[in-house]
């Protein structure tokens, strides 16, 4: 069966053919940032000469940046894209494109695709983290897609892992993203080195043996380790798979989120923690196989 | 469709025929430390005569105290049964009542009957969490029980909520259960107070207004609103069940547990926690339910 994914982004939109896992046609257009009409015409000529060469398309998966209102077919927070909040989504391109479109948020599809044909296709359940700017994820059980009881399941880096610890996005402290995700290494970095910094710069000093930025990098592990333990202590996944820049930038850091897992998950049974593969191309494939599922039932 | 559920414990083994939720007829031995033969025999002795005069019972569920080798029908470590530690547990006694003999955790069947039968029943997905003298649980989505890969899935008590924290049961510092658990406030009050105590006399005190008392016991549901709201964070459930002695000892304590969550969750949707209904039936009820649901494929 083929489907259709959408991967609706801050500056992009990808669009691609998709049958069990493969891409067979891809398109891209910009995203517009003059509101939802705008927003909706562009996914429109993204999606339409895909559909057009390919009459076999059955439904329509589209990944969004989240919070997502699964109910309403709906984005509840959208600030990088003007005039998406609370617009109806997938009732108005459903009407355009005279398709079942089905909504994801951009971190289930890309874990999908990878649970489904990447990094985890062999492993019943896993869990994917992204370890980017923040850090977000998504829980697959068979070929299900695990969303929770408010489409908050996944939302784990906002798991608190240090009561009184920095400050996080969501209001909170301590929360493992405030500490372990690019920007919490950025932070660190630029008040222990009195500069900004990006991660890449401080993983290569931290690589050349820098200590101040071995201990900035070492902490974020450490806490990933225990993020990523934590999860096993509830949900006791097949594995991991990691992806987003971060994860995907090196050998360095993974091997050292990997022996602060094995640390973290002392007196238990080890657990597999995989590097995401299917690159960018994750976002479509995941969500042309959620529509896909959908609309198997 | 009627099963018989066992509840294997330290001090006794509960049976029961049961027939959707409801209990038909039931019966108890005392359990023997005297070797698995005997464990064995006890066993046999609780379910013959309700097998006698029930022929309509299919399965038969078995609640044990875990570890659990789900693969080999094992209890890895039973340090409160003599003798039951890698026994063939499940073989033995399939053998011995001519039917098939599904294992589970004790904490996961109690919550399993919570979830089908009880406090939860309205819920698709729910966290049962046993607040006792440990802190343990399990997660049920649907008419499912999620074991995780390894069976470890619901060991929730064991999540680090503080690393650096007091001492915890797994040989980890700062967790869930070294912080909240039952053992954990008695430990605390005879620090505090001098003297070994008892929690319902440490939550006596801290109602009556004694300071101190109340500073460990708010600081025991604080961390047990950030265990929760981590859940939420990772599974999203519709609901929680509070079960345990911890729990099910008044309101006092459930009160400071809700407004904990309540703060944990802080621009979060709120989430429903309910108190077990079921009592002590609930481990029979369960066992009983995971066989049906098992023997029903």
């Amino acid at each position: 069966m083929s489907t259709l994914g959408l991967d609706l982004g801050g500056t992009k939109i990808a669009a691609a053919v998709v049958a069990d896992g493969r891409i067979l046609a891809r398109g891209r257009v910009d995203t517009p940032q003059t509101g939802f009409d705008d927003v909706l015409e562009a996914l429109v000529a993204a999606a339409r000469p895909l559909l057009a060469d390919h009459h076999e398309v059955s439904a329509v998966g589209i990944g969004c940046p989240g919070p997502l209102d699964f109910v309403r077919g709906r984005v509840r927070f959208a600030p990088n894209i003007a005039g998406l909040e609370d617009a109806p989504l997938v009732e108005a391109l459903q009407a355009r494109l005279a398709l079942p479109v089905v909504l994801e948020n951009d971190a289930n599809a890309a874990g999908y695709a990878e649970h489904r044909y990447g990094a985890a296709r062999d492993l019943e359940t896993s869990v994917y983290v992204t370890l980017s700017t923040g850090i977000g994820g998504g829980l697959f059980v068979g070929d299900k897609v695990l969303r929770g009881a408010n489409g908050l399941a996944g939302e784990i880096g906002h798991m608190v892992l240090l009561p009184g610890g920095p400050s996080g996005g969501d209001g909170h402290t301590g929360t493992w993203e405030s500490i372990a995700a690019g920007r919490a290494m950025a932070r660190d970095a630029s008040y222990v080195f009195s500069r900004s910094m990006a991660t890449e710069e401080l993983f290569d000093l931290a690589r050349g043996g820098d200590r101040r930025a071995l201990v900035i990098v070492r902490n974020a592990a450490r806490f990933t380790g225990i993020g990523l333990a934590n999860m096993v202590k509830v949900v006791d996944p097949h594995g991991f798979v990691l992806g987003g820049g971060v994860a995907t930038g090196g050998d360095f850091y993974i091997d050292l989120v990997r022996a602060a897992v094995a640390e973290a998950l002392d007196g238990y049974p080890g657990v597999i923690v995989r590097v995401a593969e299917l690159g960018a191309d994750a976002g479509v494939i995941g969500a042309a196989a959620v529509a896909e599922v959908d609309a198997a039932g």
